[in-house]
């Protein structure tokens, strides 16, 4: 079946929508904040087979366009509030998909729009003669002049990341078949799995906005990531390998093949936040993150010194031959 | 020479970065309404070949991407205050383009943010397989509440349009060698410019918040979108075919070959404003309108009756075989 525009967004689309998106029936969306607010806006842009596979199931293609734009708010310290979406579904896209396609994907973005509490604003929905691409526009609030920059780390600031690093690039390593033996099938699923939906760390706002001088998310390489927010404030680092926080699935696939360990630092889909508290609030903040339920890891400490410093656990220095995932 | 994204971002779209978007060296913007305003959001993507020529000057490209959101805005009452641009490079796109394409598109970009007062805040840059793409969500205020929904329209009420109607089809059937006939270069260069380069009717915006009760950007389609905003308020209107503003080149071009006026009238990319005033505010609207320098005619009357009737100058009634561009 043929469907026009109107009927997908009227069929598909418009249940997501929130008080603010109208019913996707107008020009524009209305988004009110409250006084004293700060509006925190991304967007992140997501082309089939390079930033995900064409062949996934919509329901987490839908859901990885979303996260990753959650996470980019989660770092700057805002509470989501919506997002739109310009969809550009490959011409005979009906041919190409299953039936249930398009349902699937809004599954997707009404299953996180519920889990994180935002709604569809509105957007864009148009044939392309290339593959599937989308682009996600997020909107988060902030109490005014608290959200957290790159661009705040002072020398003598703990340096922190969430979760585990390295976990998207092993995953993507498995999907590409360049991992030399069999994994155990949890911990393969693991890695998949984070490669396929990040895991935007939403409950770190709160800490970051309380107690971050810096903050940024990982999103091309923790490696490059890390330089990047260094240099943006003007500071090195002297960060410490061992102290690096990586999974049990990670390890194993790089006790089976060593030298993916350094595209897992660098290979980027972590979507994780890394971030710099002054010392005298590094207890509280580790505190708040484990009360949100979130896992932090200190690394190192930014230095006056604008050099950024690997040390392994026995003092030797370890250098990286690339830093970070460019997109072109 | 082959650039990185990150060169890409520093050379071209930085310098057009206004405070809130942080030099485009955060993970998102920030952006602080003054107290009491609401923010008005929309977005449009646009694919090459579809909504414009891949092979169009780049500064124009650039423009018609950022106007075609600049007019929801203007339609919605709305002042422009910012945009977040992705933009989708076809991969080789240096071998493709000429040397300053991006130069190019990003002077676009930065003449209509001065003649706009408006700034980039963010954005991404990604490769894709397929054609180049542009998705822009487009940041406006009002004062709260005072967004024009599509849906005010009340029986009674006289119905507006703004410019003129049906040049851009024209434009784009000159365009595409379907003009049967030469037109003067004056009237064929004005509709080619008009497909090319919209003019979103900013000027309108205090003239709709202070008088309208609905409006809409007329993009798909003139008759169709007119039915639209009508139905979406649950009245219907009686139109005078010979009150659609033409301008002189269109007229010129019908008369070379009557059968486009349907197209004319029904073919999309005006970005015109459609807005209705009730009876008592009419004169009011009208001189704010003059005093903004936007020319609007009235062109029928909202009815109870949900039916649209075009009538022609003789008083009989015209149809139309089909009302508004689907994208799909």
């Amino acid at each position: 079946m043929r469907m026009r525009e109107d009927e997908i967004i009227a069929r598909y689309f418009a249940p997501l929508a929130g008080a603010g998106g109208l019913g996707l029936k107008d020009d524009a969306a209305l988004v009110r904040l409250p006084d004293g607010f700060d509006l925190v806006i991304t967007n992140d842009a997501l082309v089939a087979d390079v930033h995900f596979f064409a062949a996934d199931p919509p329901f987490e293609i839908a859901r990885k366009a979303l996260r990753v734009n959650l996470s980019d708010l989660a770092a700057k310290g805002a509470v989501p509030v919506g997002f739109l979406l310009a969809l550009m579904l490959p011409k005979g896209w009906q041919a190409q998909f299953p039936e249930d396609w398009l349902a699937q994907f809004a599954q997707g973005l009404g299953a996180d729009s519920a889990e994180f509490g935002i709604a569809l604003l509105g957007g864009d929905t148009v044939e392309t003669s290339g593959p599937l691409s989308l682009s996600i526009t997020a909107l988060g609030q902030v109490p005014a002049g608290k959200m957290v920059p790159r661009t705040g780390v002072r020398a003598g600031d703990g340096l922190y990341v969430s979760g585990t690093i390295g976990d998207a690039a092993l995953g993507l390593a498995i999907r590409l078949g360049r991992l030399g033996g069999p994994l155990p099938p949890e911990h393969s699923q693991f890695l998949t799995q984070r490669y396929l939906v990040p895991q935007p760390r939403m409950g770190l706002a709160g800490p970051l906005q309380a107690f971050a001088r810096g903050a940024m998310d990982v999103s091309d390489g923790f490696v490059g990531d890390l330089a990047k927010m260094l240099r943006a404030s003007n500071v090195g680092g002297r960060l410490d390998l061992s102290a690096v926080p990586i999974s049990e699935a990670a390890r194993a696939a790089m006790v089976l093949q060593p030298d993916l360990w350094q595209s897992a630092l660098t290979g980027g889909d972590d979507y994780e936040v890394l971030c710099a508290i002054e010392p005298q609030k590094m207890a509280d903040f580790e505190k708040a993150a484990a009360d949100a339920g979130v896992k932090v890891a200190r690394i190192g400490v930014a230095t006056a010194d604008p050099q950024v410093i690997w040390q392994n656990a026995d003092g030797s220095l370890q250098t990286f031959s690339q830093d970070r995932y460019q997109h072109f």
